[in-house]
């Protein structure tokens, strides 16, 4: 057992309160692992407003982290003391069906308690001082100096990669990147409509680019988004709100009779459907990354799909993680893809509320507390 | 100009009227075919019905005939006087942007004017005895002894098949087969589901036998479709009336954790979300086949997408006409899939009418029309 610094989300709607917390040692099969680095994600913020009505509390949230090996658990194998590593919200064992199946990312081995909130033995590693349970988040909990994480959930990366740059290939990057070559396996010489240009939109785009799309249209309400996402590999943006007439028609006149994809990364439902409309009849494919609010539902006539668009989804940009993370670390070592301008804010762990604000305002990319 | 003998739609919701009527010779690039037998399907019904909002009268419907090429139009070098041919409502031009991309079969060379009722000169062949133009229904029109078809939109097929029977590959056995082959790509040891075991359904259960699937579930309200479905492959039969609490939750516990596939071939938006909720997490993949009623829409939440069931929809099966229906005419000839009991009415063109009846009373698979 050692005490380490937390920020906590103690009830839903609260701001996150930094204070001291208990954590336990790792158990078998598990890690425990200083971070050193971690973004702050819509995701996070999605549980910590409320919203999320699958939220549980009090509880240490954050998954886009990235730090140090502290201790190896009875039985970890494929980690040393030492090794750099990216928490993975979604696991990769390699030994269940999902695993198993090349066409998807989907590791359930450790799925219902991590949904819950636990470690997989069904209990938590963290307790506030008075002993209290305080759940973990995504199986990451990165919003702590040290979080305990599954062996399987852990990808294992070279040391020379900065942690405040790599943190966000934890969720973001690969999320956006991963939507393209994993999941549409976009093509060469491609077009490519993106909507919503913020933490993921602007990956996806760097994906495209990377991918050879020869078009890649951005679509955001905000304007100020032009700059970072022309720099990204934009080469046309549209803005819904100044198109006069119907926005499909547009987009798919603008396209030359609809991209061969599109993608979603704003989360509104209403969005949605207008990517998989704005898509190619024939073969276009619309890729769903963005969470919509509880409830809310996606539509359009059959017709739509039965005249050859396809409708499909990601999840963390349909990568193995412990595979394909450590891969495009590689990448931004390389200068393949860009992370650098998309780290707009750093902050310390006691300011991290801050950073929730500068989501809302809309000014932040990605905001990064280092530890 | 000649005289033949054709079953007219002469007004929306009005039996049809067998009459004479007026022909003219096939122009450039087209050719005179007389229909030997046709088969009578939904898409005809939904015309003759006036549920069809893009329905023009007066017009002779029927899409799935078969019949004897007559006479060739300038310039038709691909077929002769005498060969078997199959008229396609997709033809194949192997020209436009459609034809020489894989990922479609749905040509656009002559859509525009097929829409219209027109072949593809912006006029019509067919004439009442008074002058008046019929129009065209679907680029075939076969419920007409005799009828003007473009050249690439003919599949030339072995001689020795019998008519009456290899009508059917003109729509419904290409478009269930096909879903399974060309659309969804179904791999040995899958399991699918397939929702309405009608004319289309049937064939997709065969087409899933011959992919070599290893569970095939038929899903219908009608439990007299049991036995049909039962010889054409069918390992399970659900009844939607008959199951207590949650369909989609049924289903999945019977394809122990959903279907690889899922295929709806009712037409209903409603059993479209149940197919692509029964289809597995992380990789299942559900096809619309059935068509919609018009401005029906159907949904589902969007989580459903990005835990990797994806939505997709075939027309025709995937199937590329002039390629890929003279195969499938050969796998009837060679036994590897099964046509006559579908078969369950035959008809003389002066009882067609009787044929729409059989379907209302969901007594008839096909119902075929010999001439
Ligand atoms: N599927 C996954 O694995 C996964 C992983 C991480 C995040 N996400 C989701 O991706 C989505 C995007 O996340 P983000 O961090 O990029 O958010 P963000 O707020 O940084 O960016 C969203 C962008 O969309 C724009 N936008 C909003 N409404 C719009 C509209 N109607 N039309 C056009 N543009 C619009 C905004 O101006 C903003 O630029 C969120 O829903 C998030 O929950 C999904
Ligand atoms: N996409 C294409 O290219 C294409 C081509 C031809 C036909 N179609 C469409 O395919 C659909 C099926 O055609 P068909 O000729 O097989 O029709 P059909 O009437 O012969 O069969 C439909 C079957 O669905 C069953 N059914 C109806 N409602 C149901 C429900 N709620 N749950 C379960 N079963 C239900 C009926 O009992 C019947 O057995 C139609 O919508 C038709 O328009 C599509």
């Amino acid at each position: 057992m050692m005490r380490t610094k937390a920020a906590v989300a103690v009830e839903a709607g609260k701001p996150l309160e930094v204070m001291e917390v208990n954590l336990e040692g790792p158990m078998a099969g598990e890690v425990l692992v200083e971070i050193k680095a971690t973004g702050l994600c819509h995701t996070d913020e999605f549980t910590r407003s409320g919203d999320d009505p699958e939220g549980i509390f009090p509880v240490i949230l954050g998954h886009e982290g990235a730090g140090v090996v502290v201790e190896l658990g009875e039985g970890v194998t494929s980690l040393e003391v030492g090794d750099h590593v990216i928490p993975l919200y979604t696991p990769e064992c390699r030994e269940c069906e999902y695993c198993l199946n090349p066409k998807t990312n989907l590791c359930q081995s450790i799925r219902s308690t991590q949904g819950q909130g636990l470690l997989p033995d069904g209990s938590t590693r963290f307790s506030m001082l008075d002993g209290t349970p305080i759940h973990h988040y995504m199986g990451c909990s990165t919003f702590a100096n040290h979080t305990v994480v599954p062996e399987i959930a852990l990808a294992k990366v070279r040391k020379d990669a900065p942690f405040d740059k790599i943190c966000y290939i934890g969720c973001g990057v690969t999320t956006g990147i991963g939507a393209v070559i994993n999941t549409a396996k976009v093509e060469i010489g491609s077009r490519g409509v993106v909507f919503g240009l913020g933490g993921i939109g602007l990956n996806v785009i760097q994906g495209l680019r990377m991918a050879g799309a020869d078009q890649i249209v951005g679509v955001d309400l905000n304007d100020s988004k032009i700059e970072m996402a022309t720099k990204f590999g934009m080469t046309d943006f549209v803005n819904p709100s100044k198109v006069e007439g119907d926005l499909v028609a547009h987009l798919v006149e603008l396209t030359n009779g609809g991209a061969d994809y599109t993608f979603d990364a704003t989360g509104n439902v209403g969005v949605m459907r207008t990517a998989l409309e704005a898509a190619h009849k024939g073969w276009g494919e619309s890729i769903i990354i963005g969470v919509a609010p509880a409830g809310a539902e996606i539509s359009t006539r059959p017709f739509q799909l039965v005249t050859g668009r396809s409708w499909r989804g990601t999840a963390f940009g349909g990568a193995s993680g412990r595979t394909d993370v450590p891969k495009i670390v590689d990448w931004y070592m390389d200068g393949k893809i860009e992370i650098d301008p998309m780290i707009t804010h750093k902050l310390t762990l006691d300011d991290i509320n801050h950073g929730f604000d500068l989501m809302h305002e809309g000014k932040s990319i990605r905001a990064v507390v280092e530890f």
